[in-house]
This record gives C-alpha cells, sequence and structure tokens, in this order.
C-alpha cells in the first residue's frame, strides 16, 4: 500500500448531505474525497465533522458513543471533545498533545450541509455556494438524491454541456433540438461559469392550466457551475417570441413560469460520487403538487444521466490511453476543467 | 492507471459469436480481448463491428441509436457511418477527419459471426477456419457457449491435451484409459496443428440401434487446433479391430457413426473467456434427436472442464512465481503455445 | 503479476482446524497464509497436508481423487503419494524427482489440528502451544470459529490489549471498569508473553447457584498469547477481597469458578483471517450447560470484536500512510509485535 491519495480540489465546500440526514444523537459515518469522515451534532444542534479514525488504532469513531459533546471511541475508550482534541486515555493520566482528530470546518445553510476538506484557515463562509433551502420562500423546492460508481468529473462534465438534454433526457424532460441549435453565453465567474441561453419552441411544460394557451413556449435557462461541482439553474418560460425580442439577453417582460434547481455532486472516491439535487416552481407559480411532479421528472432524468456516465466510466476505465475529443460544445466545459485543475495545484497560480 | 493493455494474438480471426446473436435493429454491446465492441446490422443485413466507444466523450455507442445504417451516440449527438465516419457532430459545422470510431472487419460464415482486431489491411477470409454451420448439409450440428473466469490459454491448453478426458470426463464423455495410452500423431499446420489418433475399445455411445451390436468399438478422433484457438474434431466408431489393422493411419472402411464438433476460446479480458461450440452426428447417421443428446452431453462435459480450469485460474492467481512442469502429453500444447507467442511478437519471426 | 508474496511468520504451528473438519475419504481444501493447501486422512487416520497445486498445469489436487494413502490429480492423472512424491505420469514411464508436491509438517492434539508452514526440518512438537482437546478432563469445553475480513494482526493486536473488553464486551461478558484501571502483570516468555491481572469487583458469571451469593467476585486472569496468534486463558472467581490481599499475585485459597479458553487467529490471506475458539468451565464447577452458556456469549462477543476490527480494517485501508498512536495499555502489543517481525526476519536476529 502506498502513501498516494487520490487528488481532489480541497480548498472550497462540498455538499456533505440534507441537513436532515444528520439526526441528532448519534454518529453519523460517510466518506467522502476517500477520507473517512463522522459527523455528528452537538447538543445545541451544531453540526460537527472530523476523521472517522481515532488516533489510537485507527478504528472508526462512528462506531463510538456520543458523550455530551464529545465521542468516545468504543474500541479502548479514548474520548475527544468536538474540536478534535484528546480528553481522556483508558489507563493513562498523560494525554500527550498530539492525540487529536482532524476537523473539518462545516457549515449548515438553507437545508445544505457543507464540509472544507483543505486548509481549514481558509474555510470561508463567504465562498457558500447560494443554494436556496427546502424552506426558502422564494421557491417550492423537493430534494432527492443518487450514488454513482463514476467520478465526479464525469457527471460534471455531464451538467457543463446540456447539449446532452437534447438526447438522454428527450423522454424524461421533453428536451428539444433548441438545447444544441441556440449556443449559450458563457461567462467566467469568480469560482465558476455562468452559462446562458434562449432555448425557443420549448414545451409549455409542467402541465399548469395557465400554460395550456401554448403550445410551445421560450425558456430561458441561466446557470452558474461552481467550484467544484454546484449548479444552479434559474429556468423562466415566457411566450413565444421572447427569445427573439430578447437580442439573447435575460428576460425582461411576462414570467408564465418560472423554477430553480441546486444539484451538487461531492466525490466519495476517485470512482464513486453522491450528487444531491432539488428543484421546484417559483412560490407564485405552483405548491407542493407541482414540486412534487418537477423532482419526480427529475429523478427520472438523472437516472438517465446516471446510466449514460455509469457506463461511460466503465469504457474509460477499459480504455488506458484513449482521449476524448471535444467539440464545439464542450468550450464551457473545458474552462471549468481548468480552473479545477488550478485549484489542485494552488502554487502553480501565482507563477 | 497506465497504457499498458494486455497482450493478444491480434492478426487473427476470433469467434464474435453465433449469427442468431445479432438481432438486427439494436446494437450489441461486447467485450473481446479487453476492448469495448459494439455490432450491428445494416438495412442490408451486414454485420458490422466498431469500438463501442465514441470518439468523443468516450462514452458507449452501444446506448446509441441506429439511423438507417448509421449509429448516433446518444449522449451528445455525434453520429457515424458503419465506416466509423463521423457525418454529425450537433452544434458544429466542421467535422475534424480524425472524428472516427475504429472498425474492424466482420465475416459471417456458416452460423458463426468472426471478428479481426489486428491490422486490418491484414485481415483475410481465406485464414477463416473451416468451421461448420447450423445448416451444414453434412452434419447435423446444435450450439452452445459458456462463460469462463479464466484466461483462454488455460482452456486453449486443455483442447490441445485430451488425455484429460480419461480424468475429467469419465462421467460425461465415458472417456476411457485409451485417451492416455494411446499417443497421438501430432503434425503442425498452417497456422496451427493436427492430432490425430485412434481410441481402442471405446464405447459404443451414442445409443444407437446399430451400435447396440457391440461391446466396443474403435474410435478415430482428428482434431485441428487453429489460431487463435479453434477446435474442429472429426471423430468416427468402426468395429472392434479395425485400429489394429490401420497401422494408425485414418480408417478406410466401415464407418458406424461418425460425428463433428467445432469449438472456440474468445478471449473477453486477460482473465475471462467465452467458449462457443456446435456438435452433432454425420446427417447419414443421425437427425435432431441425437444433436440434441450430444450437445447435452457436450455441455454436462465442458461444465466439467469449466469447473477444474477455472479453479486452475484461482490457484495460478494465487501462485505468482510457480511453474508448470511440462510431461509427454503436453508436447501439442507447447508447440500452440509457441506458434501462439511467435504471433504476439511478429517482428521476431523473421529473425 | 509479480513474484512477491505476503510476509507471514513461517516458523510456527498454525491452527488449521478443528479435527473434527477433516473428515476421512476426500480431500479438504482451505487457504492458509496465502497458499492453497490441501488436506487428508491417510488410511490409518494420520492427516497430511500439502500444496493444493499439482506440479504439472498447477491445478488443484482437492479436486483430486484419494486412492488409498495417494491423491491423484483428476485433471491430467498425476498421482502423489502422501509425502508429495509423484509416483505415476500418465502416458509417461519416467517420473522426474522434481515432480514434487510442497508438503506440511501437520500435527493433531487435543481436538487441534496444526500445520507448519515455513521451514519443515524447525518444525518441532514440543513448540505446540498448551491448546486443550474438547475431550480434556479438566475442562468441559466447547468449540467455535468465525472468519474476518481483517488482516490477522489486528485480531492479536485485539487480544494483547484487554482494556477493550470494558468497551466493546460491556453488552456480552458484562465487562467492568476494572479492565482498564487494573494494570495487568505482562511477562516475557518463551515465543510470547504472559498477562495476568485481577479485576475486582466483577459481575458473578456465569449465574450459577454457587455464585449467586455475591453481589460482585474478584476475578484472576491470566493468559499466555503466543507466536503467532495464540491465546491460552485461565480465569477464577474468588471472595470480594481476595484481590486486595493476593499483593497482585496468583490467587492461593478458595476458588468460586474456573473457566478455560483457547483462541487461535489465523491468516488466511494477508486481508482475511480465521478465528478459532473453545471456552467453558472447569469439570468441578460445570458441566455441558453451563460450557454452553459460556461459548454462546463467547460467540456474541466475538462478534462484537469481529464489527469493531473489520471497520478498522476498512479505514487502515483507506488511509496509507497514517500511523497508530500506542497508549499505555499497549504495551504489551507492541512487545509482541516485535516478537512477530523478527520471526519474519530471522537473519537479523543474530545480528
Amino acid at each position: 500500500m502506498t502513501n498516494t491519495r487520490p487528488n481532489f480540489v480541497r480548498n472550497c465546500w462540498y455538499v456533505a448531505g440534507w441537513d436532515y440526514e444528520f439526526t441528532a444523537g448519534k454518529p453519523h459515518p460517510r466518506t467522502f474525497l476517500a477520507e473517512p469522515v463522522v459527523f455528528y451534532r452537538k447538543g445545541d444542534g451544531t453540526l460537527v465533522a472530523m476523521a472517522d479514525r481515532c488516533v489510537h488504532r485507527l478504528a472508526p469513531l462512528s462506531l463510538g458513543r456520543l458523550e455530551g459533546d464529545d465521542i468516545r471511541c468504543m474500541y479502548h475508550g479514548m474520548r475527544f471533545t468536538a474540536d478534535g482534541k484528546c480528553v481522556e486515555i483508558p489507563g493513562q493520566d498523560m494525554i500527550p498533545s498530539s492525540a487529536c482528530i482532524q476537523t473539518y470546518p462545516v457549515v449548515e445553510k438553507g437545508s445544505w450541509a457543507w464540509i472544507w476538506m483543505g486548509d481549514p484557515h481558509l474555510a470561508d463562509a463567504a465562498l457558500l455556494p447560494d443554494a436556496r433551502g427546502l424552506d426558502d420562500p422564494v421557491w417550492v423546492l423537493k430534494s432527492g438524491q443518487l450514488d454513482y460508481a463514476a467520478p465526479h468529473e464525469l457527471i460534471n462534465d455531464n451538467l457543463l454541456d446540456l447539449s446532452h438534454l437534447a438526447y438522454v433526457h428527450v423522454a424524461s424532460f421533453g428536451a428539444t433540438p433548441g438545447w444544441i441549435t441556440q449556443q449559450p453565453r458563457t461567462t467566467q465567474i469568480e469560482r465558476g461559469v455562468r452559462v446562458e441561453r434562449w432555448v425557443e419552441s420549448a414545451p409549455p411544460l409542467p402541465p399548469l392550466p395557465s400554460l395550456a394557451a401554448y403550445e410551445s413556449v421560450d425558456m430561458w435557462a441561466s446557470y452558474e457551475f461552481l467550484i467544484p461541482g454546484v449548479f444552479l439553474m434559474y429556468t423562466s418560460l415566457h411566450p413565444p417570441g421572447t427569445a427573439k425580442g430578447s437580442n439573447h439577453a435575460a428576460p425582461a417582460g411576462d414570467v408564465l413560469f418560472s423554477n430553480f434547481t441546486c444539484q451538487a455532486v461531492t466525490p466519495l472516491t476517485a470512482g464513486s460520487s453522491r450528487y444531491f439535487f432539488s428543484w421546484g416552481p417559483g412560490s407564485q407559480f405552483g405548491g407542493e403538487e407541482i414540486a412534487q411532479q418537477m423532482i419526480d421528472v427529475a429523478m427520472a432524468a438523472f437516472l438517465e444521466d446516471k446510466l449514460i456516465i455509469e457506463a461511460q466510466a466503465r469504457i474509460i476505465a477499459m480504455s488506458p490511453g484513449e482521449k476524448i475529443m471535444p467539440n464545439a460544445a464542450d468550450r464551457t466545459v473545458t474552462i471549468f476543467q481548468r480552473m479545477m485543475e488550478r485549484m489542485k495545484h494552488p502554487a502553480s497560480t501565482s507563477s
């Protein structure tokens, strides 16, 4: 066994889960970035995360016992505070200062729990993506998640090139050729890209009475894709012809319907990933029922993605040395990949 | 991940399957020689094979859609002809000439589909083994197949030393010690070996009325084993004493019964293989019923082989550095192994 | 595949199994120290062990046939004596003297079958640990076994630091904090360590009428842990106060109850292990019923160990480069680990 570990972007917030996953009163084991991590809530509800590995003999703390705000390894009984500091070694008075568990900054914001697995001094809540919570007043959001037997990079690539909608998601999203013919405008932003486009002649979905009057609509889709793999998309529907009058700019006039989705990709290991997502209508356009319809459609679509991406991962694993051949639609993919690469090698950014 | 790939003999025809496997109207994914391959039929029924890997992002074409004689990758929509040429990149006018899928020569002959995974300029239908089809007028053949968790070389070795019949196949084939005591004559031929022998005092099987008169018979068994692992065996039964009078030559007189079998081994990966086989009586000696009896016995026997060969593969995998110790019966095995080795390194054949 | 094999201590007796596992009349395949081994009994009942790998083509002899005291490989028929000597190569008169299967010294003693997988000239029955048999007159013992998906070293570590009882086995053994607060006395002995301690205020278990009079008892626990992983523990219960009067020495006075357990860890591969164990009361203190109660409790406890140790193994496998941090309770662990390391590199012991 060598000392090499997979190379991930580290100085960023990864989604660790939904706040409702981390129930109080017990430790929750996870694997992120190929590292074992244990989460638990302190008495005041604060979520903490630390390496799921006792310093003593590397047994998982997640099989341990919560004692107040501390966690005790239930192999030989070492006890640690939520700061990772050892405060008891059974049968031994002296506690070496090196008996510390690595902790990770964690923030909960709007239903999402985020973890920072890089230099903790750089962890800055100001860098948190603006993912909305399930209780956001502007949107009615439902949530879900899926695990992939595929590297997170392939899922990022997928989300950065929505031309795949016209092939992968015809059945689920009713996606139209407009996703190919109408090129998006890509703008590089702080820690990511913004991708905006009009899709003309889109189907008037979901099947709302207010949309029934239209044979087709114009759709404005604008998303940010942020380091390390967070997708925030605003979509709105407009009367036919709006796109033509817009000169490729964001819509100004009537909105027939709007919806919002947050999606986030977190590597479990180098070859497996967890995909978190929410979706739903603007609260003035729909309630729980529409939101449930939308998340059901999204789940069906994401299973379509999972099928092709996991198959792609298997082909890549069988094909060492085979190179990809990017096309015009991949410009955004390539921009983002380069941002990720630069963040893996921070030293080279200063040169 | 390194760029090294398993080392297979490439300039030869491998059995890819039975023609009936490759039904029209959809792509058929396979793995041969550790490479992903997709097969499909053109409108005129011609079978084509190409790398199951879109040049764009390496997604499998077998999840794609047939459009006329073309195949479209259903990830981002690139379309390829049966020659592997890209004819459409959605959202992009220019198509680089390098946007090609590697295709493989394929020939269907007598129920068998063959693929050439080496230098396509050397693919020559004249090199196809004379495997007979299920509609051959001379033989009434039935077919089957089995997958092995074992390297193809171990299955080849098995077929090149039929002394194993006297141990592995006593129950199924009723094989007698004659398979050991009567040494075969091995002749090196173009791209393989011919192995011929008389087996005296063989059981009068299958249980035909015409054989019931004999307590035992003399059996003539003659097979060719051809690069890369194709076994074609003719067997005939004769009245007792025929062998003695033959001076080890092929039989000339009365034939009580004859049968023919084709068997072929194709590597799926370095450690797994697919085994195809047919068997049946000469058409003047039996019909469908006898053929079915024979293929059922063959399947039972091949499961006996699979048991010991997969166990052998596990022992070998646990025993790095352990060497085999060939004995007298292995002469044919060794001859063939050397032919295979030479074909893996074609340059060294000229020196 | 490289020629490197896992590094095990070899010049020692490993438990191969219970005598009752190796039924007469058929070969028994096992994997020990990452080597395939076949066991069978000769006509006189003697157990023999040899490499489960025919010299010819490395097929497993365990798929072979016993013929008297010999074993015949049922692939191509080579026959070997119980000494591993080849006595028949079908179809070949000359038998090379190198056609030998490696055999392993085996001893059966007191229900346990032991195998020596190092230099056979060093195999010495005098080195056998004093594990008692199921028919021992002094103890009424029951037996069991468990397989671990964990390296044997981690199970050894577990048995060498019984402070874990106070955390892992509170539910099963009703273990008390005394296992931590009362430090044991460790003595280095021939090929191992002796670990002795008093545990005061132990629960009066098993629930015998004779113990019912006590709210708690003093427990004397003395075990030897011997190369390569054999645990022999004598435990006795005494009236409260006995420990205090003993000045940390072995008990001299009244024994309320005593019991004995043998446990042995054998590596299957570098990452998996088999754990054999027996347990039961002194024959003057209990019979079959008490013995059964005790082995049931032991099995429950060993499943608690298995849970934490297999989890620990997974964490270690995910954490290349992470080091353990021994504490005071690990002194015995460290002593034994060093003895094992020295035995892996015998040359360095003389320097």
